[in-house]
């Protein structure tokens, strides 16, 4: 069968986001082929910014802006507000990760734009929602992983509280906005309208704490809440990441075919008749047994062996990877989901795939992240039908 | 104006989802409006096993599974395999989190129901993805967390890896999901067609590893990754959790305005004139210096003094809170993204609403979590026209 075309090809999307909440929802609608237009300031977004540090600052902004074409737009001149007005008229949906108001200030809210185009997604991403008495809270992806309650939730319980690595409050957050614009463009097609859909950050943390508050509810001793490589909810044993020989590994068993494997992987198939160990709420009980009886095991082999050792008894684990290991990863490298392009500033880089595969068609290959304005003849010319002349006046105006 | 529909209304989804991962892509769908149906084997999908636990293992089931219905199914008999083929053919959407294989070998995978019903969008959420060397790996959240990278860039340099605390592999994946299954209906109402869409939870914890990802990029020392509160990609100061005199605080400073505001909060506006911190690439490398600024101004403070004179002057902070102080949380709960139900077995809890808001239509209540099979005459009596004694008599041949 032929290939199809990408689900999203032929809608234009006008990417006004920064860092990363904004811009990664505009990168997955750009590799499910969109029209993806990134829209900054003249002197840039914040990652620009920082992407002045060098050195590493500079390879968020590429991973996050692969497939897109990048204009600038100064929303503080009327002739910019006018230019981006035009641009709305043909476009099927604006994304931004502004704080709550900065549009509407600029003239171009979700009402102003809505009312000129009535088939435009508005999508408005915020760290605390465009309501409510925290909304005018500033927020970043830290900020939020406190405000939330996922930092006191990371750690060990007679350690400080931690943030977790990756940025999961902004991609959370940019993941969910990726599926209210698409959500509302499903619903365009059958009422012919757009809406304005919103996303806040700290509201999109709160469901994955499922497993924390689980332990917290009726427990009258007000636990804090880390359990450090345990499980969130201290309800499954064995749970945690283990030191061995050349490094750590996790192992988790969700039932009870899984501990008796474990127990044959360990050379221990008698561990399961021990009245301590024979169900899953005994093992809880005993928490700290069971896990020592793994550390054991563990401290002896490397990753690899215990690896091999849980894979043939079929007991979910896996190694700790760091990050070099993840970037050499052939698993995720062979399926394009980690794709090794060489960058016109930055040279041979690794940038994301989309994690959305939609069978059928193939997936997009990435174009590196453009420059400032990089677009700018060619999008002003094709949307709005301007000059090559014209736009260059724009620029020396100060309008782009 | 007139309320709006919910924007999922009239769409039938068929949600074999377990624990957090396909559940919660059912729940954003049902709190959409789609009419979803939570399918389970007899003996109840995994979170109902852990259920028996009692406490607070039985909280998460209850958070994951507001406003669906849910019937019994046993896939591994003849006439359970019809059911399904025949609930398919009245469904929009089945989406299924089991590991590669699963659904092919008890004969419902994703090519036999999309031979039956070409418009099905056939949603797969697994760790590892359908294809590939790592395929067959088993998954669950914590050792996605470890084969992805993030436990290796959680914690402190000094100290062990540690897995982020909210089940973060399980939570973006299923909001991946989302988008994929969303974007396909999108689709499909352009082409007619349905879509195999796949999520893999490893693919989907890449693209939050940019900062971390960016501080390895070039450097030659081959750092660790794990910056404790510290920024990923050690590129921004301040930037920190800092101790306050009743918990911790998150502070930082992406731009030179965030840190002349507060030096401004800490009575030190003279700071900012002092080289080492003139800029972020001097704090970047004057971080530990830094960071000991805030953090004696921060010691004598409690996080209410720390919020006001950050809020005063406008630089991004927030307290850490716990979870009893989240769920309290008037924000969020006058948003409608925590609702407090009352349970028919759980009694008083909290549990979310959806952090996808579609302006115009008010957020759809929570309906309590069903107990297992609860509906099942309803829904097969609904969409096969079974009569009751016919639904019970399935029940005694073990087909649902």
């Amino acid at each position: 069968m032929p290939d199809r075309p990408p689900p999203l090809a032929g809608l234009t999307v006008i990417d006004l986001g920064q860092v990363y909440q904004g811009p990664y929802a505009g990168l997955l609608m750009a590799k499910a082929g969109a029209n993806v237009i990134k829209v900054e300031p003249p002197h840039g977004e914040p990652l620009r910014v920082r992407e002045a540090l060098g050195g590493g600052a500079s390879l968020p902004l590429a991973m996050l802006n692969s497939n897109k074409r990048a204009i600038t737009l100064n929303l503080k001149s009327p002739r910019g507000v006018e230019l981006l007005k035009a641009l709305i008229a043909k476009a099927d949906v604006l994304l931004e990760n502004f704080a709550p108001g900065v549009m509407d200030k600029l003239g171009v809210g979700a009402e102003v734009l809505m009312a000129a185009n009535p088939r435009l997604i508005y999508a408005s991403a915020t760290g605390y929602g465009l309501t409510g008495p925290e909304r005018d809270n500033l927020a970043m992806d830290i900020t939020i992983q406190a405000a939330s309650g996922a930092i006191s939730v990371t750690g060990f319980e007679d350690g400080p509280p931690v943030k977790a690595g990756p940025a999961i409050a902004d991609f959370l957050s940019g993941t969910h906005l990726y599926g209210a614009i698409v959500t509302a463009l499903y619903e365009r097609e059958r009422t012919g309208r757009g809406r304005l859909v919103e996303v806040a950050m700290i509201e999109a943390m709160f469901p994955t704490l499922a497993s924390n508050l689980g332990m917290i509810h009726n427990n009258p001793d007000r636990p804090l809440g880390r359990t450090g490589n345990r499980h969130g909810g201290l309800a499954v044993s064995p749970y945690n990441v283990y030191a061995c020989k050349d490094g750590w590994f996790a192992i988790i068993c969700t039932n009870e075919e899984h501990w008796r494997s474990l127990a044959r992987a360990m050379g221990r198939p008698e561990l399961p008749d021990d009245p301590r160990f024979s169900t899953n709420a005994e093992r809880v009980k005993h928490m700290a047994e069971t896990d020592a009886i793994v550390e054991a095991w563990a401290a002896n082999l490397t990753r690899a062996e215990i690896f091999a050792a849980a894979g043939a008894h079929r007991v979910p684990a896996a190694p700790v990877r760091d990050l070099y290991e993840v970037l050499d990863n052939e698993h995720m490298k062979g399926r394009g989901m980690i794709e090794v392009i060489d960058h016109p500033s930055l040279g041979r880089i690794s940038v994301p795939g989309s994690p959305l595969r939609y069978h059928g068609t193939p997936q997009t290959p990435a174009t590196p992240s453009p420059s400032i304005g990089a677009d700018n003849v060619e999008v002003y010319g094709e949307l709005l039908g301007l000059a090559p002349e014209k736009v260059e006046a724009l620029k020396i105006e100060g309008a782009i």
